[in-house]
C-alpha cells in the first residue's frame, strides 16, 4: 500500500521538470494516507533525473521519518503543518517556479485578473504575510506553514476554493485532494502568474500602428485577387 | 464522412498543444459541414495526451449532440452562435494562449503593430465588450458569441479580413476558411501580441550604450587583422 | 555546381526553425554566386517541414527565375538589390523574429547594449526609415531594400561591420559572406534585441532586497556546519 | 590523470547548451589541478555540437598551453587570474545568459530578492567596475579577472559565499568548489536574474481584476454541485 503511495509521489513530483516548474533539484511533492497518518515525500536535494519510487520518504504527521533511508525535504514541517491544519488536503506541491516567484519577491498576491484564473482559483491567490526575524531564526518551516494558515484565517478564505498561496520573499505552494491535483493548480498558479504580469504591465502611452498604406500592402499581398505571396494564385 | 471530419478536426486539435498554445486541457478547435448541419468539436476537459479521432463529438447548429459519447467542448454554444451569425467560416479556434490573454485580461484590442500582423489581420484584432452581470450568469457561452458577433457588428468589421478577436477577460477566438485555418490563425494571433506588447513596453529612457572602446575591442577582438578569438588566425 | 548551392541554401533555410527564428513559413534565405550572376533562394510560402533542396530557386540578379518550379520569395527583389548594391556579401537572410521584430515596430535602431552585441556588431544595428506611401504602393519589395542601403550609405555605416538592419514596421534582414553567416547573423541579431530589450527596461525603483535575517537563513540552511538540506551532512 | 580532467571539463562544458545558457559558441568553463598547477579549458570558438573531450586545452597559471592542439578560449587570463588570486576555487564558467546579461549591461548588480537567490548567493551578485580605456586596450581578460577581483576586494565580499559577478557591460563568471559546481552557479545565476527582473518590474498601477460575477461563473462552471466543464458531472 505504501508502494502505491511512494509510487503516486514519484510520479507527482516527476511531473514538476516535466512542466517545466523546477530548476535544478528545487521543488517536492508530498501526498498523505488520512487513514495511516502518514505522508510521502520527495527527499532532500536528489536530483529529479536519479529520483526513483523508492526514494520517495515516508513521515508521520510529526515529520519524523517512518519509512526510507534518505532525509526527508528540509520543507517536510510545511507539509505536515499544513496537513494537521486542513484536514481535507491530500496533497502538497511547492516550488521556485519562475512566474509565481515574481510576485512573491514582490509580496504581492496573484489577482485575479481573467478566467483562466478563475477556473481554478476563486479570487486572489494570496500572499503570506513576511516571517519576522524570531519566526525565521526559531522553528523557520513549521512558522512558514504557519504564516500560510494565518493569511487563510485571517481573511476567511477557503484552501479548497483557493488552493495555493504565496509564501513571502519565498514562493508558491499549492495543493489539493491528492498530489497530482496540487501539481496541476502549481501548474495553473505559474502561467495565471504569467499572463497577470503582461496584462499589469502593458502600457498604452505609445501609438504602435503602422499606417493604413503599409496595412493594405502585406494584407493584400498575401489576401485576395491581386495577392502575389506563395505558390497558389487566385 | 463524419469520420474525415472528426479526422480533420482531430488533427486541428493537436496542432495547439504542438504550437504551445495551450496548458493543461484548455483550447478546442470545431470545423462545420454546412451540408450537413453539423459541426465537430473537442470533447469538455480531455487531456490532449490521451484524446483520440473517435472521441471528436459532432454537434448540430443548436448544439445538441448528433454523435458521440462524451460531453462536448463547454464553448460549444459559442462555437454554434458564430457558425449561425457567419456563414462564411468554416472552423473555429478558442485557446488560453498567454500572450492573447495578457491582452484580454486588460481589455485592449491587439494592435496593428507591424507588417506581421498586417499579413494576417487586416487592422487590430478588436476586443469584445466586457459582459454584463446579466450575459454571465445566463447562458454565458451564447452571450459570449454575442458579444464577438456585436463588436464585428458594430464596428463594420469584416470577419474574413480579421479573422480573430480577444473575448474580454477571458482569451481569443480566431476562425477561418476550416479548423486548420483558424489555428493557423490563432498561432499568428498570440506571436503578434507577444511583438506588440514588447514594442508597447520598449523604453528608451536610458542610455544603454557601451563606450567605443569597449565596442573596438570586442568587435576586433573577432573581426579582421588583429583577431584573435576562435581557430583560424587571419 | 547548382545543385551544390541549392543543397546549401536549403540548409541555411533550415537553419531558421531549428534556431527558433521562424513562425509558420515566414523567413527566407538566400545566397549568391557571383561568376554565374545568380542566386538561390526559398521558394515562396512553403512550409519548412515540406521543403526539399529541389524546391530551391535560382534567380538573376534582375530577380528572374532562371531555374525552378516554384515561386521564388516575395522579398526576392529585396535581397537582388542588396546584392547589386553590396559586392561584398555572399548571403541575406529575412526573419520576422520576435525580438528584433520589437525593435523594428517601435522604429528603434537595436543599441550596442554590451559586449555580446559588440562580437558580432560594430555598432548599433540601425533602422530603416519608414518607405513612403509612394513606395509601399509601388516597387515595395526593390523600395524596402532601398531604404535599407540609404541608410547606411547616409550614415556612412560598413555593411561588413554592422550585418544586419530593421526594416520599418518590419523586421529584420541580416547578410554575411554566405547564407550560413548570415544566419548566424540572425541568430545574433535576436538576442542582442532581447538582452537590450530586458536592459533598457530593467527599473530599480522598487527595493526588491529580502531581509537579512531571512538570507542568513536561507543561505546556512544550505551552506556551511548546520547545513540540513540535502542528503550529506556535513 | 589529464584525460580525466579534460573529460570532466568537456561534460561541464557540454551541460551550458543543455541549460540553455548559451548561443553558437558562447561560453567556457575551467577546472584547475592545483597539485599540477595547471588548468584544462574550452578550446576558443569551437561550436559545441563538435566538441570533443581530446579538444580539451591545458594551461598554466600563466595561461600558456600546456598540451592541446587548439588556441584556448580568449578569456583564459580572466579564469588564470582568478585561480591565482583565490585559491579556493576549483573551476570557472562564463556564459553569456540572457538574464545575467541584461542586468550586467545595466551595470546593476543582481539584488538578493528571495529566497531563491539566498540558497545560493550570500547577498546581491555584484557587479564590476567598468574598465577603463586604458584597461580595455591594454590586457583586456587579465584586467576584466582585476576588475572582478577588485570589486570582492574592496567590499569584502567573500568569493566562496558568493560565487559569481557580472562584468561590466558584458556579462556573469561564476565559480564554485569545481567546474560542476561552477555550472550549478551559472544557472542558479541566471535564474535568479529572470526572477529578479520580473519582480522588479511588476506594476501595480492597473487593477486587472475580472468582477465577481464573472469570478463565479468560471469558477463555478468548473467546481461544485453545478459544474458542467468535463466529462464527469457532480
Amino acid at each position: 500500500m505504501l508502494e502505491e503511495l511512494k509510487q503516486t509521489v514519484y510520479e507527482a513530483n516527476m511531473a514538476l521538470p516535466a512542466n517545466n516548474l523546477v530548476t535544478l533539484t528545487w521543488g517536492n511533492v508530498s501526498q498523505i494516507d488520512r487513514d495511516k497518518g502518514v505522508f510521502a515525500i520527495k527527499p532532500s536535494g536528489v536530483d529529479y533525473n536519479a529520483l526513483k519510487p523508492e526514494d520517495i520518504v515516508i513521515v508521520d504527521l510529526d515529520g519524523h521519518v517512518v519509512e526510507g533511508n534518505l532525509n526527508p525535504s528540509s520543507d517536510t514541517p510545511t507539509h505536515a503543518f499544513l496537513y494537521r491544519h486542513w484536514p481535507d488536503i491530500g496533497g502538497i506541491v511547492h516550488t521556485h517556479s519562475k512566474w509565481a516567484v515574481a510576485f512573491a519577491q514582490a509580496g504581492m498576491a496573484v489577482p485575479a485578473a481573467g478566467t483562466t484564473h478563475a477556473d481554478t482559483f476563486y479570487g486572489d491567490v494570496p500572499v503570506a504575510d513576511k516571517l519576522t526575524k524570531e519566526e525565521v531564526e526559531g522553528a523557520y518551516e513549521l512558522n512558514t506553514g504557519k504564516s500560510i494558515a494565518r493569511v487563510f484565517d485571517r481573511d476567511h478564505i477557503d484552501p479548497m476554493a483557493i488552493p495555493g498561496v504565496l509564501t513571502n520573499d519565498h514562493g508558491p505552494f499549492t495543493w489539493g485532494e491528492n498530489a497530482m491535483a496540487a501539481v496541476h493548480n502549481a501548474i495553473v498558479l505559474d502561467v495565471v502568474s504569467e499572463m497577470a504580469y503582461h496584462t499589469m504591465t502593458l502600457d498604452t502611452a505609445t501609438d504602435v500602428h503602422v499606417p493604413q498604406y503599409l496595412l493594405d500592402k502585406h494584407y493584400f499581398r498575401k489576401h485576395g485577387k491581386n495577392a502575389y505571396y506563395g505558390q497558389v494564385q487566385s
